[in-house]
């Protein structure tokens, strides 16, 4: 018998995890095996429920089982402020630290031509219609602050303007228990020019 | 619909892997199903075969899918020479790294009467069955060099022993590429006492 133990394939099954190289994924699949086998039961059969049911949000591209998203899905929701995000964990971030009431628009990605990423693969053709549908008010650029996502912003903040819809971008400044002392030059300048009254 | 979505069932699934916590596992989670859902699928399989058909070697309690692990059902492994590890890591790290080519048997745990893992968890009985069985020449007591792996090598001496058979103990001292700067004072001290002839 030449070829992998399964011990071996369950070993190199973890690898396709972000972050887990050889040694983690030897551990990982030694602490099931050891001492949680029904947790490892449990994680088999939800990443076989989780890739075969979850699909995107009809309306904002999020992960979702649904046709529609839980907040696209949502009567409360304020329909007229629109938030753009790059991924589904933006969404989860935004509404785990925010008040937003509004809605998503989820790229699943950023403007990258050299990775082959183009407006037809983030969707832009449909949040084009959306723009379109005269319901939104204010559109927020919450992509990163990456230059891929400013690229993207930057295009995003061209196709609202086009359509006379208000774009906002988030404030960039000194993230909240941070030292200036220890601030990137370019953080700090921004921080600078967007300073506000103090009341 | 208030319980919790498919996402969020699988990303609390990924916390019963080692070190994984709230955020690492949310980012499994979206990496797999934005990235890379065949790794999932194959994950998932993996985990379910392993944890179906992986049991222990009936000779040396290691994890193996057949009877008999690959190193005892080897004909051409010296069994005068055991080397008594605490889990199959110790036996892949063994393997890996030096030319041994004795067998194993491997405790699955380490002595610690605090957390009710006493003689019979294990399997020291089956153990000192071998030690009777008078094939044996030599023990390597390779237990981790903790408090409890150091118990550990205690006793099984002590059972070799008792039957005249040969014990060592790994050595301790200064790791390969160690600076004695930056050593435990513990560990120095060891490699003093423990200072060989230099050719």
């Amino acid at each position: 018998m030449s070829d992998p133990s399964l011990l071996q394939q369950l070993i190199e099954a973890f690898r396709c995890l972000p972050g887990v190289g050889a040694k983690t994924a030897q551990r990982m699949a030694f602490h099931l095996l050891e001492r949680n086998r029904p947790g490892a039961l449990n994680l088999a059969d939800r990443l076989r429920e989780a890739v075969e049911k979850i699909g995107h949000c009809q309306q904002c591209r999020t992960l979702t089982e649904q046709p529609l998203c839980r907040i696209c899905a949502n009567q409360g929701r304020n329909r007229e402020v629109m938030c753009v995000v790059e991924s589904p964990a933006d969404v989860m971030a935004i509404e785990h630290g925010t008040d937003f009431r509004g809605v998503y628009y989820v790229l699943m990605g950023r403007l990258s031509p050299l990775d082959g990423i183009g407006p037809a693969e983030l969707g832009l053709d449909r949040l084009e219609q959306r723009f379109d549908g005269g319901e939104i008010r204010e559109v927020i650029l919450a992509t990163n602050s990456t230059v891929e996502g400013e690229v993207t912003a930057h295009v995003l903040g061209e196709m609202a303007r086009k359509r006379n819809i208000r774009t906002t971008r988030l404030a960039q400044g000194v993230p909240v228990g941070g030292e200036l002392e220890y601030l990137d030059s370019s953080t700090l300048s921004h921080a600078f020019s967007g300073r506000r009254d103090y009341a």
